[in-house]
């Protein structure tokens, strides 16, 4: 990791005019720079179709970060660093011009030729994009050259290798920062140092004391206007793909050598390559796919899945995933890690429960279902925190036992909100830290883990809806654990 | 342990114009009455040498439980259950008014012949009572009797064997109730429940995880008006040989085959055989005693403990004990159990420090100093709690490691004051469960224990006073835990 304080560099943003630029990447910009992380030798180069000026650009810079409190001045002397160009991604005159205006920016700001692309679009042009820009764009810079790319990177192995392939014509594996932005959530970083930081943990770690883990990420919201491409995508490339096997993989990663971007990856990938493939005639026993109906949600009535726009309304792609993954190794051998997400759920949360294995007598039989077993929980997000479950005695008369919890959160105690996983993960990329970025070989293991389940969906027409909008999904999630002894444990007692 | 709800007795209270049966006895009788606990059918015979009446102790009840917001009638039903006798421990005929009395109330109230003598008075005269009773109390009973017996139970091996002698002539072991109030208190008896309803504890209690233990019981208070009762006393008979080394005996006893109140007992009774005696030659390299100087408290000047009273000003009694323990068995082999209690401390309180082993390997080094070892604490007066302490990402950029709390706050809970010390031990000896209560073997070990500590001091004068009022005690306690490359935990930074 570099740990040069102040990175210089110039940032183009393909897609400026966009959604993610404005609600995610500007004010992002904006806090960096506001905390001292950035000074002033860095420029953003905007870039969409839209015939946008600089002004227009700047004016919507100070929108995005309006909600801040910053006098007019030093939003101007921010919002000046911002220049655009209307830009055509397959036009061999757009990178031309791109080109030139990097050199003229760079003699004007101190930016060691250092450059930034941030593909923040669609994701069809991403290798165009990368082939052009080594055409016309990388030749000539004296300092460093690094490409972010977004999700969906790919929609299935083949043609995440295709990507893959184009955009390494143009830069180098190290070069390249494939985006999770679940990996620059703060709590989602904190499982790394949950694990490697408490003796205690490092201990019980294992499948001698856990006996499963459950990872959840739910929203209460519908599709909204993200339709088009939701349709084409589902939840499982949504997000078992990336977020919800990267937490698996920091979950269960050996403890690394060094905390260097190589080691850790290398342990993710080593978690990735363990995963037991799942066999065609297997599909149905572990994942479990679903569509919301209609249903009631936070006190309205809320329409299904294929009721939200026209072309939906024939639709077979699943907003709901819940499987049952197994890594095949000697610390995991079989503990089941349960995954689960879904869209119109009864709550939003992201959330981690590692449950551990209960005692070996109980000796508090007399109060048996008053007891629970332990639990780590993990909550990512809204709330950012860790809540310990333990038993501890009734009070008052008599040894009964009775579950309570012992209670970390982490707004709480700094007062101040963690910054955005965007923000982290772009000074991360100025710092040149790749490590909460994926790495090739992770994208392609999580792909042909996946790739079985959506290949043996493909063959078979779901029944959808299978579940209502503000339920925790289809029946067969539930069964899913209950063949095992399990249940899945309530949202609403595990996060606070 | 008899589940008998509503336990029928007579209970004579030996002292009862005294400060322990007002402020403990009274209103843990008068809580038990109201939350339904015993029923009318129970009477209360208070003894003293003093003139008193039935009416003067009904008074005396009734002041005694003021606070409480009962009607006057309910209060007056209540204490209508109390009766004076004016009682001459030296005298026969002194317990043949008793056995009268007794037989009289036993027409009156439904008690079923069962009595309760409670002992709470100068400890000089238990044996006499223990024998008169005997001879003049016990023979006529069709139900059953037990002797409830504060402390100090003995001075020394010796003496306590002589009592025990002297009481067990009158009863048998099954029969005494040996009080050590720290066995009720809900912190201590949670001990029990936080070790053995925990998976994830039960794994970690040994010495390949747990580096050391610290038990501090402070008090900020002098020795105010017990002066001649503790000059005669000293910390350590007062607070180690008694609730100090029950909370070591609880904190390392190994799981019992069922909660009887045999099998506990049976399993801290190893703990205090397994305790490493010291040597007349390792007692000062072991503990360290401490009397306080002058000093300044809570913003005010106090006093040394030789300037209290003029009785006290060649004093050389130990108001402060500090020790570190060893068990010399499989469990505990090389993990040192550090005690400390003492007057005019910084703080009161009463907690217990478990500290694991820290991380096989710090992967977190450049963050040295702001990560700890992972602490349980045990709070048990006055705050009641656990508090875990863990590791966790700091908020922000990088991957630095910072100490964390889990907290669990047991008033803040349950919203209401969990039952006094008192009251629990009572009706559990109205039901007839020991467990709480120490054996004869607990307090004999304990004994031997001790005296070779007292037996070396007393060899020896000390240089006293060697702390000050208001610090945490003598720099040789520090001093212990340093040469082993521990240091006392500070009770600011466990106890919120």
């Amino acid at each position: 990791m570099n740990n040069q304080q102040n990175p210089k560099a110039i940032i183009v943003i393909f897609g400026a005019t966009g959604d993610l630029a404005k609600r995610k990447l500007f004010p992002s910009i904006y806090r960096l720079y506001q905390n001292g992380k950035i000074d002033d030798d860095f420029a953003v180069i905007g870039l969409a179709r839209r015939p946008w000026t600089n002004e227009i650009l700047r004016d919507n810079v100070e929108q995005s970060i309006k909600e801040t409190n910053a006098s007019k001045s030093d939003v101007d002397k921010f919002t000046s660093h911002f220049y655009y160009q209307s830009f055509d991604v397959t036009e061999a005159s757009s990178y031309q011009g791109l080109n030139d205006l990097m050199q003229e920016l760079e003699g004007m700001y101190n930016t060691n030729g250092n450059r930034i692309f941030y593909l923040a679009m669609a994701p069809e042009f991403f290798g165009t994009i990368a082939v052009n820009l080594k055409d016309y764009c990388l030749e000539m810079s004296s300092g460093w050259s690094r490409l972010v790319i977004e999700k969906p990177f790919g929609h299935d192995l083949p043609s995440a290798r295709a990507l893959n392939s184009q955009i390494r014509e143009a830069f180098d594996e190290d070069q390249i920062y494939r985006i999770d932005h679940y990996l620059g959530k703060e709590m989602v970083q904190n499982i790394e140092v949950i694990r490697f930081a408490n003796g205690i943990f490092e201990h019980l770690w294992n499948n001698r004391f856990i006996s499963n883990i459950q990872i959840t990420s739910s929203e209460s919201l519908g599709v909204e206007e993200r339709a088009r491409y939701y349709d084409h995508s589902g939840a499982t490339r949504d997000m078992v793909q990336n977020h919800m096997l990267q937490m698996v993989a920091l979950l269960a990663m050996e403890p690394p050598i060094k905390l260097t971007t190589d080691e850790i990856r290398s342990e993710k990938i080593k978690v990735l390559r363990a995963l037991r493939p799942i066999d065609d005639s297997e599909v149905d026993e572990n994942f479990v796919r679903g569509q919301y109906g209609s249903g009631h949600l936070h006190g309205k009535d809320v329409q299904s899945y294929r009721g939200e726009t026209d072309e939906l309304k024939d639709s077979h792609t699943e907003t709901y995933v819940a499987g049952k993954v197994m890594i095949d190794n000697y610390r995991w051998a079989g503990v089941p890690f349960y995954i689960r997400t879904g869209k119109r759920m009864a709550e939003k949360s992201t959330n981690i429960v590692v449950e551990f294995k209960d005692i070996p007598m109980n000796l508090y039989s007399e109060d048996d279902g008053n007891k629970n077993p332990n639990l780590l929980v993990i909550n990512i997000q809204p709330n950012e925190g860790i809540t310990l479950f333990l038993n501890a005695k009734k009070a008052g008369h008599g040894s009964a036992a009775q579950p309570i919890q012992l209670s970390y959160n982490n707004n709480g105690v700094h007062g101040i909100n963690t910054p955005e996983a965007y923000e982290k993960l772009l000074y991360d990329c100025m710092l040149g830290d790749a490590t909460n970025f994926t790495h090739w070989d992770e994208v392609a293991f999580s792909w042909a883990y996946i790739d079985a389940i959506l290949n043996a969906w493909s063959r078979r027409t779901p029944d959808f809806p299978n579940y209502t909008s503000g339920s925790m999904g289809p029946k067969e999630a539930d069964d899913l654990l209950a063949k095992d002894g399990f249940h899945w444990w309530p949202i609403r007692d595990v996060v606070q």
